[in-house]
């Protein structure tokens, strides 16, 4: 297939290489262009803007915000004008729920296709090709999907016909991780504090109940104290609770617990930890605790 | 060895079932007498009173909570006086770390031996001899225990050598599962309010990163809303959220989603589901986001 | 002076009519343009739309929320194309900080002046003159406001040169009134479970420590569980913590108790309370308590 | 009258310097024995045990905690068993719920009267007689108390028959006052973030709808930042919160602020502020907000 693909962070980039391994001919984007230079190599088209990746017919966006992704579909050299009637846009960046039901509307009213399709996975299961995809969108464009799904993620999961239901998922799938970093963090400072060596609290929980991989990991983070360099940045954490946040004020459910949640993370940017890892929240709850 | 054991509820029945099964002369009490009745025909003798127990010399306790436990060990006919010097009380229960630290000194005072090993799994688990034992205790009274941690259980971690170590990280254990609970309570509520199908968030969830038995467990609970028969009764979820509060304050450690889960299971309590699973809480998150 | 009046809601209404009593050339504009029929009685001007309005020179809107501004200042027949160079706006409505922030940078950029002017009190104290004007922006243009201010309210606040100063106190002052409320409702919950008259247990806060009259009044509605009619609908209750809860996240600040009231509210407003008074919020502490 | 009075700490003292002033009988005792010389030049015998003081056959305690009451009472030495049947204690202490309950019972076995009448008031407030008087007991006891109570205090309110009224009524009096100082530390800091001037915004908070003496007082001090001295001790605002959540617990009532609160206080006193007012919980408030 002849392929767009907007964003190479360091998500996006393992994504688009894998597109290119599984032969797809990709034309890549980025802001900043040097990032697609070995792309280029491996045989990868650099684009001038996001509208040449959408003439392709098929484009992906893989960008770090909502504001970053309303500038490449509605800003100047655009995806909505440059993709042709019958085109498909797969978005994969975590967004807000309000701007994919915003994305499908303006889509459809261009005569074009749009399924939402967000990630999970750290940036090393990107470029291993093991991201688990969780896809919406009417069964047709779906199905267009799939070769591309299946060439960078190990598992696609259909949420529905909905795009924004995708969407929802992947803030709730965040705020329960950082739900069990949170809990964690505190479960940690009183363990410290009632004189619980944090490596055998940690063995106990991880050898008993808490045997994700998730809980091994971010456990292992907090057991050591050791918040850099950084998997996913706090900053992104506080970005994925104010979505969560905003998707439930806009449905009507109260999060109790992500209020806690957000408000850890508010704090702990404000401290200057935004560039740490989200779970540097454990680290809060420790000076809570008054340890330090 | 010779083994007394006080209290045949769900838990205590299987264990002191699997203590006989290993080769263990043992006498158990319980308060209605005749939950011990089978267990007589496999052997055990049955006594009239918990210092009956004790005076074997080795002494488990698996109670309800804090006060049966001080009935069994200080009350008339009970532990203290009855065991023997050198004597050994082993006690399972979930109780608090405070009363933890008392029979500490009491058996102390008492020149007797005291190890706290609460356990984690189901009345299945403890049937079928699967238990994880977390222990506390002196190595050398550890060292006592562990033909019997043997035939209890599946794997014995040590926590420390304070024996109210290991009831902080029952109660802590017992405080990460609630909050993994409410917070797909809250998530669930979000996702149906949002038009995406319970089963399929939940396939979703455990398919990518919820992967731990106990996510499916609960996680499947709330997606079906089967809180009955419930594995683990929401009352004793409050009864556990207290705990941990209680260790908590007397330690200074703010534990804020330890607050929100426990007025959350004590308005389901009040609601009257405090017979129901704990996974209960479930509901009152839907019930907030005007489900129903 | 000739002033335009945009928004004639239970507030604006009341603001009008004192304004042609001080003798001012009135010119208003209400979406639904019945609500002006008695104020053209009593001499104003009844327009056609906002920007009739604007050309007046001086406009002060009151309007119910961020989008009903946004139309009234930015869409068609508006108060930024129609206000004259040097004209003035006054914003009384309560609305977003940033859209304050919003309005100041265009109307700048337009060589117009703005004022933020958020009142408070409830409609009766703007029918009798006895608003509190808290007032943000320059000097200059304050100081053309004042006869304005002087007409509708009974004493003016100056919270500083930045506009959005107003916008920010004024969504904290019903942040804070929204946490007494809420805090009531727990003590009452408490109280009434706890076999204390609700009447008795009002006398004695409002008689010792709690004397000022909003203690009185949301005390009262409370004791008597008569939320019926609204004072303040707890739909506006809602909106206001969005606002506050908006700011706050804009300027890192957690607000752990203001995302508690915020889950008050849209729990009352999911569960078919909206219309009645913001203190209803008192009946869902009642239910979590299991009183009723 | 004959009277007893157990405790001269900073509230006792007034109140016992008041009943010498209006003439009465009284015999005093503090741990510490020398806070009675001022008294005893005023007329007063001082006791070598709350003992001494109960043979009076009226009593009165004002101590610190729970476990001072306790010892007073319960201990050797204590009020129960000099206290003559027909005796009458009256308990001023702010104490657990659950203890009032028990008092009430052991007095009412040993023929005894007891009436709880906690006071609202600051120790100068004490001292000035400008004490308020929340009294619970039957009809026939109050009255008793009566030239007592108007000895001490301004003005007197009766809760009900249950002595333990009143004492609800005083730690919820308490929580309603330290929700109203988070609330303020919480507005406080976005309002310093946001640029505003807190002097100007006390101003305008208490000029409009926070007219409360109480207010005054805590803006006043957060504005300031001038914790010390202390007017009452922030480890005893966290006591207080402990009591109320004890309270709620017992009465099967979710106080979702009260905890919010409370962890905060437990943090205050973690970090070292236990002996500075308690609205030092509003500097912690604003270093989540990343100021200073």
């Amino acid at each position: 297939m002849n392929i767009g693909f907007v964003g190479l962070g360091k998500m996006g980039h393992g994504m688009a290489q894998n597109l290119i391994s599984a032969g797809h001919a990709v034309t890549v984007w980025n802001r900043t262009a040097s990032r697609g230079n070995d792309l280029q190599k491996l045989g990868a088209q650099v684009a001038a803007s996001p509208a040449e990746c959408a003439r392709t017919g098929t484009v992906i966006t893989m960008l770090a915000d909502d504001a970053a992704l309303e500038s490449a579909v509605f800003g100047e050299n655009g995806i909505l004008k440059a993709l042709p009637a019958g085109g498909l846009h797969i978005s994969s960046s975590t967004i807000s729920v309000a701007l994919s039901t915003r994305l499908t509307a303006a889509h459809v009213a261009a005569h074009q296709s749009y399924v939402a399709a967000p990630v999970f996975g750290r940036p090393e299961a990107a470029a291993a090709k093991k991201l688990f995809v969780v896809a919406a969108g009417t069964a047709a464009d779906l199905s267009r999907c799939q070769p591309i799904f299946d060439a960078i993620g190990q598992r696609t999961f259909i949420a529905g016909a909905e795009p924004h239901s995708a969407n929802t998922i992947k803030v709730l799938g965040n705020f329960l991780i950082a739900t069990t970093i949170e809990s964690f963090g505190e479960a940690f400072a009183l363990a410290r504090k009632s004189g619980i060596a944090p490596e055998k609290f940690l063995e106990i929980l991880t050898g008993t109940t808490f045997t994700a991989p998730f809980h091994q990991n971010y456990g292992g983070i907090i057991s050591r104290e050791a918040y850099e360099p950084a998997g996913f940045a706090a900053k992104l954490g506080l970005k994925d609770m104010r979505l969560v946040l905003q998707a439930a004020d806009a449905e009507g459910v109260p999060l109790p617990i992500a209020s806690v949640v957000h408000d850890r993370f508010l704090s702990a940017v404000g401290r200057g930890n935004g560039e740490k890892d989200w779970s540097v929240i454990a680290k809060l709850a420790a000076e809570d605790a008054g340890l330090k």
